[in-house]
This record gives structure tokens, C-alpha cells and sequence, in this order.
């Protein structure tokens, strides 16, 4: 097993889940998930926590769905008494395909989802967190030898996250005191306010509302959108690869886009309803460790020196306490990149806080 | 695929746990099970059921095994609520290696089957069944190349189970008429008592009560029993080989016993409890698909023209409404097995009722 198997075990159960003795966790293996999962399965033990090992394949995910005629019941028992009693659920990634899903058509899964939204709910109001273990299947994803892959995912799960949390503080800090952000680059002059919103310190760990390893980026729930920006980072949406979006704001909400391949796509996603054409997200990716796109968003989304927006729907935790019905209630959430390393800054009522990838507090900043 | 794998499936959800729509299934998976998990995934759906799948991992349950410190937690709330909630439990085996828990220490085990007592108890009243996926490690366990293994798996597994349990009627009818069975073949003479006891039809399907796919035995409990028995199939208890093992009964319980191997494990189970030295069942393999033994008790002890009696623990299902605690109450049940192929008999109430592997009611029978 790869050695650092174990230190993404103990980084998972103590930084992230903080698991404690008596805590009754589920586990959710994917197929290729096995080494993690053993190594997992040794800190649960060691911290004295009662463990349900669930295996989350695609491949019989597939197969049950194939079988199905899409009459699903509601929120099956079993299966919600087991969420209800659960304190933590840790989402261990991994499969052998990630087009293991491919033929199923999309209604039938819709129909499921909407069926289990009960259970879903359930799952999210424990303590959870999603990771993944590198697979050959996810180095295919990204475009890379297995070794060249496993290294890249260490870079972005090993990190020192005590530390990370406390320069993601400082940005915290600037959009919690802000009240409007610009976004300036080529092609793309955007501002939104943020007024009224809470930036949440997204610092891999539950205790910090955060439920991604590896996470790292501050994010809030922009309104009141105006301005163009462009989305130099391909992503792929409902299977399709779509490149170069670029989106037209007028109070608040998309007028014009385009994009040089998968528009369909898009223009499918933009109309799903009214909040689907407004933003839902404003984040800021911080964590240096992840220093290429890899087509997978839990980590394209965090990496240093990207901003990434949303359309759709926005996290109760950017609201203040009793505001959380203000929120993008849409049906989707979808994530677009840009690129923020050079020729670019973000400013915060006018002043500079990021320019060409260097932040104000760090080294080599130039206002 | 191996196409027997979806009748294999198909045999277990219909015929063996009798699944009907919106039943709650939890199905459970060990390591290399995964193409019936797929096959039975499929099947689920068909049937509309709901399923929870668990991940049945040796390597991950020694780890987190060998991680804990000893002291459990009696029965976690989050795992029994998803048994109490559960109409079935389907245990697909077939794990990577038998050998996966050896170096756990016994009393941590046993600690932790003791604490989980309630969770065993609730998963026993669902409509469990139990079933392997031929893999290289019980091919390996049986001393079988792969495709010998996987056509000796199937031939014992998809059986006409309707037909075998109308055979097996027989065998009951003849049990639950008579009061004492007679077992002779060379080095052994034994008589026991089954009056007032009832002979369970182990057909296979929850519907008679039995739990195994493979199964095709009839089973009963026996008492007062008198005489000598030689087992001479090998097996494998607390993890060592024992042969040819000889018990001698007087007034039902144990007085002599040897063992050519082994010995020392035979003892300690004798010496477990009062119960350790009494019988606990008589069963009669007649599953002919089972042509050989293969060092796993689920496919041994129904194998045609054998017999197996186990010291130790009866089942409830073998005593009239309201005699359970009747029962052999014993914390072992060790199965032993003598085959009844050749110069050998049973007999009930002094009429032969199988001489040399050919029952009454068979061609070629001679009384």
C-alpha cells in the first residue's frame, strides 16, 4: 500500500470528520477504493468509532437502475434509519469507470433522486465528508500516468491545513467586511454584490462547514450581477466537453452566453429555471497544491489562484441566521472556471486583493 | 460476464429469499463478489425492491479489528437500525483470502460478536440468505483450478430446487414419523432419539425455513444418544486441519473421543460447555450437485450420501411450538461429516431407510 494511504486516512477521520470514540460512522467504499478503506477502517478502530461499510459501485448502481421500471418508492426504511442514526458519513471515491452510469437514461435517475431526497437530506445533516482514493480510472480522466496522478492527489489532500485555514481566514475576513467584487481579466469585467453574505472558510474539515478533501477556497453567494466573464477552463456537463464559455450579466442575471463547443449543453443547463441563470456561488481557490486542471471538479475548483462562479443554487451557510430562505433555490449548481494566475485581479470595493495570483498579504504584491 | 452468474442471481432472489416488490434488501458483498453483486443488483431491480449495499471486506474488518482497542460499543445504533428495518439480508461471499482475519486476536473477535449480539439478532429475524461467488480463493480452498471450481459452484447452486425439495419431503415425512435413527457404517454404531423433534426440509429458500443457497439437507436434533461414530471427512476448526475424528455416546454425551489430527481443537471445543458434549443436529446431505468435499462447510455438509452431526447448539426450528427452550443452548455448533456412499445405512425405528448411498424410495434400493 501506498504510504500515504494511511496519512489521507488520518487527515480524513481527525482534520476533516474529527471523529470522536462512540461516533457511528458509514463508510462509502467505491470499487477501487479498497486501500483506502482498510486504511480508514485502522483510525476508526483506533479512535474507538462504530463503523457500516457500504460499497458504492457504478457498476450495480447500473445494473439496479437497468432493472428498474422507475416506479421508485419513497425514502426506503432501511435505508433512511441507517443515515438518521449515523453521526458521520465518509464518501470514499474511486470507481473503475466514471462512465459507469453512461447508458442509464436520465429521467430514470431523476426519478430515483427526486424519490430519496428524504435519505439524501438525512445523509447531509451528519457530519460528512467526500474524498477519493486515485484511481486508474480518475488518472485516465485527467490525462495522466497512474504514479504522475497519485502524486498529484497527495499534493492536494497532504497539505498543512491548520495553516491553509488561517491565510483563507484573511480572505474570509476581506469579503465578510466587502461589499462588492470585481473580477477583471481579458474578456471578462464582472461585479456582484456580496453584501449581507457570509464567506465560508472552506478548510476540508466539518468544523469549518466544509465537507470536500481536498477543499481550500473561500466562497459566498454573489447577487446583483453585472458584466462579462469568460471561462478559459474546459468542464464537462451532462457528459458533454464544453470550452470558452462566456457569460453576459444584467441585473443579476444571464442575457447573453455562448460557448465554443457544448453550447447545447449550456443553453439546457441556463434553462431549467429562473435561478438557473443566476449565480448561486462566488469562490476563490486557494490551495496551492493543486497546480493543474484534472477534469474533476472537487479538485479544478479549489486549486490556487482560480475563481470559479456558479448558476443556480446558492449554500444556506453564505446567509446569515434566518436569512437562509433568500437563497438561489434553483435545481442546479453548476461550476465554471477561470483563471486568475496572470494579467488579472480581484478587487473588493475597489481595492486589490489578488493581482496576477499573488494575494495582499503575500510576497511579491503589488497593489 | 459467466452467464450462470445471473441465474445464479436469479435462483437466490426468487426461489431462495423470495423477494417481492418494496421489500427493503440489504445485500452484502465481500471482496471479489462483485459480478453477482451486479447480477443480483439487476434482478432487485426488476423486482422493485430497495437495497442497501454493504461492503463485507476481511481486510477492512481486520483493520479496523486490529486498530481497536478491545472495549466496543454494544450495538451501534446507526447498523441496527438498518437491520431492524431491513426484510432481507442477501450475504453474497467470496472474499480474496480465507485466511483474512488470521492474526486478529480470538478474544477481541469474540468481544466483539459478544457486544454486537442485538445487531446478529436482528439481521436473524429478517429473511436472510447466504450464498458465495465462485472466487480464486475458495478455488484455492478447495485444491481447484478456477473454471473446476466455478462448474462445481454452479452444478451444486442451480439444482431444481422444486424438484430436490419434494425429495426431501420424503426424507422429512420418514423423521418426523419415526423416534430413533441408527447410523452404521465401518467404526461406527450409533443410535439417537428424535422423538418429539422436527425434521426441517433445508430446500434452500426461506419459504422452508432455510437459509443457505447452496442447501439440500434434512436436518433434526437429536438426543439420548448411544454408541461410536466415525468421521472421516476432514475439516478445519479454529483454523486447524482435523481428521478422522471418532466420538463415543453414552446417556447422549460425550465419553471418549480421538482424532488422528487435531485433537487438541477437538478438545476445546468438548470442553467449551455442558451442551459442547451433546448433539445439537443430525443432518442428511442430499444435494447430488455436491460431488465432492471442498473444505467449506456450506457446500460439505449437503453434499449427497453423506451424513453430519454437530455437537453443540441446536436450532429452534427442529422442536414443536413452545419447546425451543428445549433446545441445546451450547455457545459452539460444530459440524462433522462421515460419508454414507458405500457398505453403510441409516436406519429408522429398525427399517433401512439409505444403504449405500441409495434411499428407499430410489432405483436400485435394496432394503
Amino acid at each position: 500500500m501506498d504510504p500515504r494511504t494511511a496519512e489521507h486516512a488520518a487527515v480524513l477521520v481527525d482534520w476533516s470528520a474529527r471523529i470522536e470514540r462512540g461516533d457511528d460512522v458509514v463508510v462509502s467504499v467505491a470499487e477501487d477504493a479498497h486501500d483506502l478503506a482498510v486504511a480508514v477502517a485502522e483510525k476508526l478502530g483506533e479512535r474507538g468509532a462504530n463503523v457500516v461499510t457500504l460499497y458504492a459501485s457504478g457498476e450495480v448502481s447500473r445494473a439496479y437502475l437497468q432493472g428498474h421500471d422507475g416506479d421508485f418508492d419513497e425514502n426506503p426504511a432501511h435505508e433512511l434509519a441507517l443515515y438518521e442514526n449515523a453521526d458521520s458519513v465518509l464518501f470514499l471515491g474511486g470507481g473503475r469507470n466514471t462512465s459507469a452510469l453512461a447508458d442509464v437514461p436520465g429521467p430514470k435517475r431523476q426519478a430515483q433522486s427526486t424519490a430519496t431526497t428524504g435519505i439524501r437530506e438525512a445523509r447531509m445533516d451528519t457530519d460528512w465528508v467526500s474524498t477519493v482514493h486515485p484511481t486508474r480510472s480518475l488518472a485516465q480522466q485527467a490525462g495522466m500516468a497512474y504514479d504522475e496522478y497519485r502524486d498529484f492527489v497527495y499534493d492536494a489532500i497532504l497539505r498543512d491545513w491548520e495553516e491553509l485555514a488561517g491565510q483563507m481566514a484573511e480572505m474570509k475576513d476581506v469579503l465578510d467586511a466587502g461589499s462588492e467584487v470585481r473580477i477583471v481579466k481579458d474578456d471578462t469585467d464582472l461585479t456582484m454584490s456580496i453584501e449581507n453574505r457570509v464567506a465560508v472558510n472552506s478548510a476540508a474539515s466539518v468544523d469549518y462547514d466544509s465537507h470536500n478533501l481536498p477543499s481550500g477556497e473561500v466562497f459566498t453567494a454573489p447577487y446583483a450581477t453585472e458584466g462579462t466573464v469568460f471561462f478559459d477552463v474546459p468542464m464537462t456537463l451532462s457528459g458533454k466537453r464544453v470550452r470558452n464559455v462566456q457569460l453576459t450579466f444584467e441585473d443579476g442575471a444571464v442575457v447573453d452566453f455562448s460557448a465554443e463547443s457544448g453550447e447545447d449543453a449550456l443553453a439546457d443547463i441556463l434553462d431549467t429555471d429562473e435561478g438557473a441563470r443566476r449565480l448561486g456561488e462566488l469562490g476563490i481557490g486557494m490551495n496551492r497544491g493543486i497546480d493543474r486542471f484534472t477534469d474533476n471538479i472537487l479538485f479544478d475548483e479549489k486549486m490556487g489562484d482560480t475563481v470559479h462562479l456558479a448558476v443556480g443554487r446558492a449554500y444556506d451557510s453564505n446567509f446569515p441566521e434566518g436569512h437562509a430562505e433568500e437563497a438561489n433555490q434553483s435545481a442546479v449548481h453548476v461550476d465554471m472556471i477561470t483563471d486568475m494566475s496572470e494579467d488579472s485581479r480581484i478587487e473588493v470595493d475597489g481595492e486589490v486583493v489578488q493581482r496576477d495570483g499573488t494575494f495582499r498579504w503575500e510576497d511579491g504584491f503589488e497593489a
